[in-house]
């Protein structure tokens, strides 16, 4: 078997056997994967080999890298809680460039336009792919053809699933730290680089073989809080700035003012009050997009209106839901990452602003996740074929551009809305099949556009709670018809060789589709 | 080779080869053993089998117990932070005799006079063994070889080690929580029956095949905070009580009024100023009992009258350490577990009260602990040697009667102290060779009696630093020979069999030392 060999998965997707060189399993449906065998075991390690003083630092990157046994061909990971503003990763995979060190693999659990450098690192044969998301610059690099070996894109919860079950190994993590103590407690929510939550940085601490704190911003021991236990941490490394705190975080995250999108806002705030899930006790969750936030504004103007208070909001959390913990609308925000500086105050000083992990939130292999104790998640996809399958990560024309971040996870909440808006740029948002196929449509129940409200057949329960409401309930296809009616037709499909450049993950670690290489 | 073959170790213990069927590594000396292989890994759950509303809740113990496969020869482990108030871990136990189970062992983190039935469920062949400590009652019984299997006594950070590294295999961990929600979130620190931290629970929780959380107190979810995550909860069961609140925790903790007690506390506390280990941002552990206690009131009043501030101190907490960090003394309280009312309180609200696991501050298979970085530990003991090895687990008569704690754990801080009386019922505590070994003299550094301090001559340091001050150093053969002199003449030693019935382990998993049965 080759990366050559393709089967048809349980989607209709085409996906290959085997890719960089591990044999995959192909998706076989929601819940229809049964894993077997044990959670990773990492190396058992020893007190006497550690500093009884709790002092683990070192001089510099490149000798915790060499004290860590850095060698080719290793894996090496970093966390994106410093976004676009983060200096470590780049500092981590050019220190190992500068030790001779080639084909590594790089697993973010996200990557930003900042690390468009690892291009350069890829080029050279210090890097041979990344596995994580691959936005903007890297995501056309490997749409190209670009990188030697094929990119594995996951879910943060995914992503805590390949760690946890042995899929992934890290073999050096390396973990920028807003504040830490020499012994490797680390903290998010602190310092000059503070960012908010750590929690993706925490499989990485307790699988990984070897775990190099980096800190612009060391405090005596004990760092309290500790997100990152010290007792999972082998070096410690100073370094004059991990980042650039204004691109970290937000000043303060920004609203649509586009009239359709915050249409699209209403309408979902509206769907929710109509169809009877914002009740006393409720939950949501919505990103940071602009839709997202003007949606939570009309929200909270129904709750304030209908008198009714939520259980928990589900974080990326920004000045919006800070205001809703603070005015008493929420009893607490279970936050994953924090967005803003509102957010990471908020998360750094009230006990109701909860740090989560994919652990807690999204990984598919626990025992149970809070994912599907979602009432509502409001999401946003490229494109949506009328099936309901959805797609983030490519463009209608098939070039990968986006990670999937924690969107595959939220699918599993009791109602799922994508939030999109009917088209972009004159090409079409609902269409006859997606590009690529991210998540299943039998999870996804609700599309809402400026153009109407299309509800998942399958969901005659919320067709019905609806029913008699002013909403523009309308079906899918319709919506599809009228858009094509405006643009004049449907978009070209795109063009692509039959090379996978990367697979897409489902949430339990089988492949739902491949992204394929485009034509020159 | 059987339980009967015997080898010398390091220490000069006999120590059997094989205890409970499994072949044993003997204690190799302080740093010695160097630790092969991986982590244990617990079985890969899927969020498929779990009920995607949260709601693991189930009729009884009874219920839980077959769901999770009740087998006869299972594991079932419990935790001690509810104390002699305890009713969960007989509860759980006699679940399993009524469901007919055999054969069971029981792996508490420690156990109390409460828990005295379980001899009748020994006797009648449900429970094989404990392995765990096995105070007052059970150790009696067991020293008179009345235990079918072997009991396994090790310190809070080697009952993480034996977990974490797969040599105890939890089958079901059975929970009790005084707060939690259906999903499985659980916390120590509210609720009718509040203990505080749920620390000692956490590596049940994390490494047990399945995992039971029974609770008095259900809240919706989330139970925030949460020190067990639901995540690796498998189910919930309500009872009406956990326990006893007034056994759970003490309304207040007694300080000595023993003369020769105060006296004992006085000068370990005339010590730590003396030598200079009192100093600003120092730490500091001592336990709950009545020396402890009385040393930190006087400790305080040093602190004060000098200005010095600790940067942290250790629990078990107290009243009297709630105090230091109220009065600006300390920065933080670092807490293994809660031993009374202002304890419980302080650590559910004031976030400079943390809550450790014995992860973070004692298993010596991780990447350093917190036990290494205190600056003086003061400690008990039923005896201690002339070269300074000590006995926490027989009395001279060599009969079992207490568990080991965190006591040898708490060895490797900078300064370990024993703050011991001279005798007791007139049968003196320094003697010739301890009945029993549970810590290593090279660890201990002092030897606090009312007739003198012993430094051990292996800290020059030590010496060279209270040289010129007013207390009352002397060699530890000078104090003993005073006290035989009192007493009118060495013990007896105790009159034993060569059928061991326990061993001790060392922290790092090794066999210190061999529990014989005691002569009829």
């Amino acid at each position: 078997m080759s990366e050559h060999d393709f089967l048809v998965n349980a989607a209709g997707r085409r996906v290959p056997r085997v890719v960089n060189g591990v044999e995959q399993v192909p998706y076989q449906g929601v819940g229809g994967y049964e894993p077997k065998g044990s959670k990773h075991g990492p190396p058992i390690r020893s007190c006497r080999d550690y500093p009884a003083d709790g002092d683990k630092r070192v001089a510099d990157l490149k000798t915790a890298l060499q004290k860590c046994g850095l060698e080719d061909g290793m894996t090496i990971s970093t966390h994106h809680h410093l976004r676009n503003g983060d200096r470590v990763a780049l500092m981590a995979l050019q220190a190992a460039a500068e030790l001779g060190a080639k084909d590594l693999m790089w697993f973010p659990s996200a990557s930003f336009p900042c690390h468009e450098p690892v291009m350069e690192l890829m080029d050279r044969g210090v890097v041979q792919r990344i596995e994580g998301s691959m936005n903007g610059p890297l995501g056309e690099y490997t749409s190209h053809g670009k990188m030697r070996g094929m990119g594995v894109l996951r879910s943060h919860g995914g992503r805590w699933q390949a760690v946890q079950d042995g899929e992934v190994h890290i073999d050096i993590a390396v973990i920028a730290a807003p504040t830490a103590d020499a012994f490797g407690n680390a903290d998010g929510s602190h310092g000059p680089s503070a960012c908010g939550s750590l929690g993706f940085a925490l499989v990485d601490s307790l699988y990984a073989d070897h775990v190099i704190v980096v800190t612009d911003n060391l405090v005596d021991f004990p760092c309290i809080p500790w997100q990152i236990q010290g007792n999972n941490v082998d070096y410690v490394v100073e370094v004059d700035s991990i980042g650039d705190p204004a691109q970290i975080v937000s000043g303060t995250t920004q609203i649509t003012r586009s009239p359709d999108r915050v249409l699209i806002a209403e309408y979902v705030a509206r769907f929710l009050r109509d169809a009877g899930i914002m009740r006393e006790g409720f939950s949501f969750q919505a990103g940071a997009g602009g839709i997202a936030l003007a949606f939570v504004q009309f929200l909270k103007d129904m709750m304030n209106e209908a008198g009714v208070k939520a259980r928990f909001v589900r974080g990326g959390s920004t000045q919006f839901l800070v205001d809703l913990l603070k005015e008493g609308l929420t009893d607490y925000i279970l936050d994953g990452q924090t967005f803003d500086l509102a957010g990471v105050a908020s998360i750094a000083s009230d006990p109701r602003h909860v740090a989560t992990s994919p652990f807690t939130s999204y990984s598919y292999h626990g025992k149970g996740n809070f994912a599907s104790m979602v009432d509502a998640a409001v999401l946003g996809a490229t494109e949506v074929d009328t099936g309901f399958n959805a797609n983030v990560n490519t463009h209608s024309d098939g070039v990968l551009l986006h990670g999937i971040g924690g969107w595959q996870n939220c699918l599993f909440s009791r109602c799922t809305i994508l939030a999109v808006p009917a088209f972009r740029d004159r090409i079409p948002v609902i269409v006859d099949r997606v590009a690529t196929l991210t998540g299943p449509g039998e999870l996804i129940d609700v599309v809402v556009t400026e153009r109407g409200i299309a509800v998942n057949p399958k969901r005659a329960d919320l067709l019905e709670a609806v029913k008699g409401s002013t909403l523009p309930i309308r079906t899918i296809e319709e919506i599809k018809a009228e858009v094509e009616g405006i643009i004049g037709g449907r978009p070209e499909p795109p063009r692509l060789t039959d090379r996978p450049v990367a697979v897409i993950k489902w949430v339990d670690g089988t492949v739902i589709d491949t992204v394929w290489q485009v034509e020159e």
